[in-house]
């Protein structure tokens, strides 16, 4: 155990997510010496951080300003939406520049051992906004995992006897990869999943 | 890229030692969902530990006062000192509740590649100590790696003209582990330092 206020500065970074005792400990001493600058900018962009950015009340994506750049943009096509969990996310599929049309951000994935529920989501936000505007395609970008899975087909149900069309991203061998090390499922999804290479 | 304060606070944790850039996203968007007052405490541990914790002025080790607990204490043995590379240290060798002298923290070790030599660490402040009091023993206390132990064969080469008692902590077999799993290195120790089994 260390003084008091080292100790609490330990206890408090340890309850971040993904920081151990050991690392709270390494980071702890490594602030300890750190030029007084450095800790200020850190200290100033986590107080900026909690008092500026929101969360966009049409697409639930973190914004600066309500509504968000991307809800904002008129140039964007208003008549397709892209379903994802989380904001990082939202960064994921911009940067892939294919997509052009506004989003919806979860917050999260259906995880009943961890108590997330549908009625945790922004799911009723979404079917508010289905019913509100000119959207005619859903995309459900939802993570090729266990939860994500189960979210896109919850989804996938909910939306059916709204009369949108709904898909879903493909799945298969990602670009770039090795085919004898993609795992069973993907190779399979990657069979089923199979189109024509001519024309 | 996330919009600007979200993007700041990324780079700025970005930046601390052990954390990757995905890492940091994700220490990011916890802190955008956490509690404003989870957070609040953060910020208050950090400034905190930047406006009170010192480094004490004889022993180097971390201290909300000048001088440290440890130097202050008059129960401990102002005879023995024992040298170690960090704070953290002072902290392990305390929890072994076996030594009961004073402590000498480097701030370091001597490690060439990292630009760290002699000068770098608290090792003239060590000399001033050593002739200024009643120091009778020195036990060299650095980590049982490569800058370690060429800090403590350093120390104990400039310390054997003082003509003080110079010591260095025992290597051997970890207590509780097993011999088979020992690297050759820690086992050649043990069997060099072997002592006699009877009295």
């Amino acid at each position: 155990m260390y003084e008091g206020a080292v100790q609490e500065l330990i206890d408090e970074l340890g309850r971040l997510p993904g920081i151990g005792p050991k690392s709270a400990q390494r980071l702890a001493f490594h602030i300890l010496e750190a030029d007084q600058d450095d800790i200020k900018r850190l200290v100033t962009a986590l107080v900026t951080v909690k008092e500026r950015v929101k969360f966009c009340s049409i697409c639930g994506n973190v914004t600066e300003q309500d509504t968000c750049n991307i809800c904002r943009d008129s140039r964007r096509d208003p008549t397709v939406v892209c379903v994802v969990e989380e904001s990082k996310d939202v960064v994921a599929v911009e940067r892939t520049r294919s997509f052009r049309g506004r989003y919806h951000v979860l917050g999260g994935a259906i995880n009943p051992i961890a108590g997330v529920g549908p009625e945790q989501l922004r799911i009723r936000e979404l079917l508010t906004r289905l019913n509100d505007s000119q959207i005619e395609e859903v995309i459900l970008a939802t993570d090729p995992n266990l939860e994500g899975e189960a979210t896109a087909t919850y989804l996938a149900r909910m939306l059916k006897t709204i009369g949108i069309r709904v898909t879903r991203l493909a799945s298969g061998l990602p670009v770039g990869g090795d085919l004898e090390y993609a795992d069973e499922i993907t190779l399979g999804r990657a069979f089923e999943g199979r189109r024509s290479a001519i024309g």
